[in-house]
């Protein structure tokens, strides 16, 4: 199949690439680059030394002996995108190409109002696309959404539609959407137009409801570090266990949000690549949107903060764990209970050897202490939800 | 009540000015005048010749004899918005600034990413001048959305929430949004931001599912030519009864899109602005997010059709109704069953007496019949919801 990759120079776009290139597809993909420059505005950097796009293709050519198109251009510009699709003519695309993080689109207005645009254009602009190239109509969207769309209701979270009866009738809707930071609201209201441009306009879509994604490395690298994929820290592109092992390197306490009694779905990188290759290779029928929760299993964060301590002192490193005041507003107490059977259906084989993954990343991440030290300074998150920016302080743990 | 109409050039936001200061409140209003610009786009213009914003302020100071700052500004530069709210410090918005066409929403990509973005960000400047500016952050956020957010589910529509029981437990959640166009989603997106924020930061808002408002005047425009409204009749900015007595007074057909079953919620423009006034002068609780649906009744199109035809014999003019292909993509045969008790318990009044309405309409609009002759071709629609662009033939009734 050939497959366009939006967002191919992230954390989940470069292994995409190598993955579905390893299975035998034609693999293209775009990027602008403002990863590099959003981490770089949290006074961050990758902790794996990640190379350029040109370096980075030199290496996939000499690996993969294949072709890698790569477009530089803005997602925004509908033009680009235009000229990418009529130029590649996928038979999926996959779009990586969003702002993903939750507290960066929280820091202030100017923030809040970029996440925002710039998530729904590039995706109204890859739907009008589809619609109007030549020979794209009939192409699969795979579109990354988030499990944090939901938010964390008090019954249990079905694959984006249910069955309700209300007032003695009854009727198939999509699920209700709670989601927590400005950032997954843009991913309700991506949603919400992808829905729609599938049912006006006989689009196809999978939309990927997806956990907390953590690793540092696929098979498919080959060992070769210019295949790496970026691996962050900071406080709004590091998530949960890729900063809880970062953190257990430097001997830094590991650092739970409030109470530490969140849970939420997770899954390692490898499981990534396999759930949205599985979509990809099994595309629904013309004119259906569906939606997958993909995740592996369902944690708690101070569950996962012990694994990692666990782990660690098996590797020789002194791991403490400390609650943090939680910068966010939200429920620190909930039920969750989220369906996931879809994927599992389709052949879905999950890790479910999480501790394996985590030393795996604690031997990698030891190879780069100097660079996690020289960050340290990072670690701790500033941006509050009620709009203040100033280091949370340690509490109690609870 | 010191209250500041964002969008006070449009069809509402002009006759909320002078509705409330005729009852005492202090008025401020922001405007860019696009709305005059769209409606050219669509080769039409308002059929009451409506003055400049500079003569529309002078005469509202010979009847009003009070101060109604105006600001001249665009919603989605937030400096402009941020020194607007710390001027003048309102008690509420009314947020009436925003791109409220469908088919224009659904014209080509370009059409589609300016009313989101339009929509989204002028809410988000608003909501976050709200939280900074300080003497604001009390401030009530009356927000315009539509009773086309919600679509036409299966089930009765509440207002905004539901309690539901799913799988055995309980939540009270959102109810599912199912719009059936870029602007609508709009509004749904606007809608979750508005009570994002809410949630977040303790801001307080009405928002308004409000349904299809017509008619050509309210008593406080005092006979004077200079405080009449806008009135549109093109395809984008024309509503349903404001198109059929536009037709009706120049022996043109009135036109139902496709079998003109549809249903939807109406009210007169007087309505309109009792109901924002009761949702002003009536605040939530600092904090809350409340939505009222606003409309005086459900109607099918065909019988408000039928209810011009019958007012419009009565004034001697040949009426005749006919059925078009339906340019766009919705439901033709459905359940409807909104609720809408909230303002009826804040004191509404409806006025219940829709052909009075629509007689004065057809007299006013006699005045005019010359400047819709003239515009007789923007009657019949060209944008369709596939995304091609001509004109829709007549087809036999159903």
């Amino acid at each position: 199949m050939r497959i366009f990759i939006a967002g191919i120079d992230g954390y989940l776009g470069w292994p995409l690439a190598l993955y579905l290139s390893q299975r035998g597809h034609v693999v293209a993909g775009a990027d602008l680059f403002l990863r590099r420059q959003w981490v770089a505005e949290m006074g961050s950097a990758s902790i794996t030394p990640i190379v350029s796009m040109a370096d980075r293709l030199l290496a996939f050519a000499e690996h993969y002996r294949q072709p890698l198109a790569f477009y530089e251009g803005d997602l925004r510009d509908y033009a680009f995108v235009e000229q990418a699709l009529r130029e590649f003519q996928p038979d999926a695309i996959v779009h990586l190409g969003e702002m993903p993080s939750a507290p960066y689109s929280m820091l202030d207005v100017q923030h809040a109002v970029f996440t925002q645009t710039n998530n729904l254009v590039s995706t109204l602009n890859l739907l009008f696309a589809m619609r109007d190239v030549p020979g794209c109509r009939d192409t699969h969207l795979v579109k990354l959404g988030t499990m944090g769309e939901y938010g964390t209701p008090n019954v249990d979270i079905p694959e984006g539609f249910f069955e309700i009866e209300y007032r003695g009738r009854k009727d198939t809707l999509p699920f209700p959407r709670q989601a927590g930071s400005w950032y997954h609201w843009s991913k309700v209201h991506d949603s919400n137009n992808v829905m729609f441009a599938c049912r006006m306009w006989g689009l196809r879509s999978t939309d990927i409801m997806q956990g907390v994604v953590f690793g540092t490395r696929i098979d498919e690298m080959n060992g070769d570090p210019r295949l790496l994929t970026r691996f962050d820290i900071d406080q709004s592109f590091g998530t949960a266990i890729n900063r809880f092992c970062a953190q257990a390197v430097i001997d830094h306490p590991l650092t739970l949000y409030g109470k530490g009694h969140q849970q939420r779905g997770f899954l390692p990188l490898r499981d990534s690549m396999q759930c949205l290759t599985l979509a990809i290779e099994n595309p629904p029928p013309t004119g259906d949107y569906r939606v997958f929760n993909q995740f592996e299993e369902v944690y708690g964060v101070t569950e996962l903060a012990h694994k990692v301590q666990k782990v660690g002192r098996e590797l020789g490193l002194a791991v403490t764990v400390h609650n943090l005041e939680n910068p966010r507003i939200e429920k620190e107490e909930h039920y969750y209970q989220p369906d996931h059977q879809r994927l599992l259906d389709l052949g879905y084989q999950p890790t479910h050897d999480i501790e394996s993954e985590m030393r795996i990343m604690l031997v990698d991440l030891l190879a780069y202490r100097d660079r996690i030290e020289s960050l340290r300074d990072v670690l701790i998150p500033d941006i509050r939800w009620d709009g203040t920016r100033r280091k949370v302080g340690f509490i109690e743990s609870q």
